[in-house]
């Protein structure tokens, strides 16, 4: 666990582009590893491995660019992940925010994420819970001890929260670059064509793998004002390269595909 | 229709490992493309376009390289494609197989692939139907009259055909190469861990869209012994090839994945 990572400096340079750059507003980088059917698991609540040691290397360069790591509960449930970053040379650790609308998430001192911050390798998390959830007065304290917090927004009518008020959450922190990695719930839900626009650059990696029938599976729902008939999302400034034995796939969505049989 | 196709030489060679080697006994090559959601169709029976003209061209040298093409009846009736090849200095062309055994394909003068094979540009399919299956006498006689024919096969008890009894047909008609082009059933099939031994290699070329959900998807079943915790299927000798705005993946299928979690 406590091993530094590197990430070649020729690989890194063809990233560049896609990171966030100075005096950028608030920049969403979305980044995931599937499979070649698409899935990052093989079922629900189960970590998978899909892709090789190159691509975790690359996993902690990204986050050494960004303020915040975001996810969904059910990987901080599942994986239980450490979030922090562990490139060589990297100075400051990125914030984890774990989007947990009904509070689910059970915090404690032994889960890898805290550990490694009241260790001093990484920052203890922001939760962002839904204004009707009840979150423990203990678990409250115990956050803000380890250094991080509750933050309480409103739902969405329909369950779970919108994208416009968990980016104003990350600007009022001060957390203008965010990296978004998973899972399916959170993927699949910016990839709606509605909330496209606030994704600034994909970087995804997949590897020669079939995980079959039954996976978690990032396939965001079609625009249904188009009857199904239309591709969900494109993305444009392409670039395809190698790591090992996967692929990374690196580009910006394009909300509207147009001359599209 | 008529134009000439040109593959670039520096991304044939890329390819060359991959295909049919002088004095092997029978090869498959298994190839088509996908979305980033491994989808090859917004949903069954509609045709999608969705990679790139260099995919385009690939095909057909593809093609240019195998003594046979074979395709599901469904990709034949949704698609009515050409099944020759057009690729620049070509002086043969593929015997199109369709596998099709309740004799559905409704054979005709104007299908696309009669016309060709009727106009000199491409040959006549053999179709792999049931023995039980009601070929029109009529049928019969106007597939032979243009140079193709019927072939009977017994049906598995579940129905459709086994891989053994295809592979079987092929050799014995002297298509010592074949392509597998589509569609869904035809490909999750050969992915499914008891057939994986039939393919030699996968060349797959995959867009940078998502389709979003209800797509025609590859995604085979998972190995029911192992309770569905083993991923389907993994390819080994990859290589990932960009080509215009997609990117090509060349593989062998491993059919037993060990030291997975």
């Amino acid at each position: 666990m406590s091993e530094t990572l590197h990430f070649p400096a020729e690989q890194a340079a063809k990233l560049e582009q896609y990171l966030p750059q100075k005096g950028s507003d608030l920049h969403l980088t979305l980044t995931f590893a599937t499979s070649l059917d698409s899935a990052i698991s093989l079922r629900p609540g189960v970590q998978t491995a899909l892709s090789g040691p190159e691509s975790k290397a690359m996993t902690h360069y990204l986050r050494s660019k960004h303020k915040a790591i975001l996810i969904g509960v059910g990987t901080a449930i599942a994986d239980d992940p450490g979030l922090n970053c562990r490139i060589e040379g990297s100075t400051s650790q990125p914030r984890p925010v774990i989007v947990d609308p009904r509070a689910r998430w059970p915090l404690n001192s032994e889960l890898k994420v805290i550990r490694l911050a009241r260790e001093g390798k990484g920052l203890a998390p922001f939760v962002i819970v839904s204004s009707a959830a009840m979150v423990a007065d203990q678990s409250d304290k115990d956050l803000k001890d380890w250094g991080g917090k509750y933050i309480k927004v409103p739902e969405r009518a329909g369950g779970g929260f919108s994208w416009s008020h968990i980016m104003q959450i990350l600007k009022s922190e001060g957390l203008d670059s965010v990296m978004v990695e998973g899972g399916g719930t959170v993927i699949n839900s910016l990839l709606w064509e509605e909330n496209l626009e606030y994704i600034n650059s994909v970087i995804l990696t997949i590897a020669p793998t079939w995980l079959g029938k039954g996976g978690v599976v990032v396939s965001p729902d079609r625009d249904r004002g188009e009857q199904g008939n239309v591709p969900a999302a494109r993305l444009r400034d392409v670039k395809w390269c190698p790591l090992g034995e996967d692929v990374v796939l690196c580009g910006r969505p394009t909300n509207r595909i147009c001359n599209w049989k």
